[in-house]
């Protein structure tokens, strides 16, 4: 089971995320993407998805058109975890 | 544009959607998905994706592990339209 990051940890972490807002909870992050059409949104999803399956770890998004909205947690652990910051950052160099 | 349906339109292409839920407004239905795995799920979607993209018109949805929830709606119309009924049979005949 993966623990929790330390607040210096997640500090850390979230500076190199600068496009993720962490919950007020500290214990998720998100971010919003917008993307020139649904069919770009849904390929953007679609290599995330396959990214996520081989991680064994999924976000919490949601799609509306050309939206979408990505919540990232680590439940077992009750909060953010390295999973979380890798995962991140793949959907960070998908979007880029 | 779509126009609305009427209610009486509407009575009728809900009794075809049984597994739909209609929001208090009556501006848009509902269907929560579940499936055996996040992959069955994302398969799911991928085959929505293509159909609502062909159909020039999209769900409003959200994933999370093997669930997806659905939403439908008409925004140009302000309410459900035929679009919304076509894309639930489709969702339906994807899920069973």
């Amino acid at each position: 089971m993966a623990e929790p990051m330390s607040i210096e940890e997640m500090r850390r972490a979230l500076e190199t995320l600068p496009m993720w807002e962490l919950e007020e909870a500290g214990t998720a992050i998100r971010r919003d993407l917008k993307f020139a059409s649904f069919a770009k949104a849904f390929a953007f999803m679609s290599e995330i998805a396959i990214t996520a399956d081989k991680m064994d770890h999924h976000p919490e998004w949601s799609n509306v058109y050309n939206r979408v909205s990505v919540r990232l947690t680590t439940h077992d652990a009750g909060g953010l975890t390295r999973k979380d910051i890798a995962l991140a950052q793949a959907i960070d160099g998908a979007a880029a």
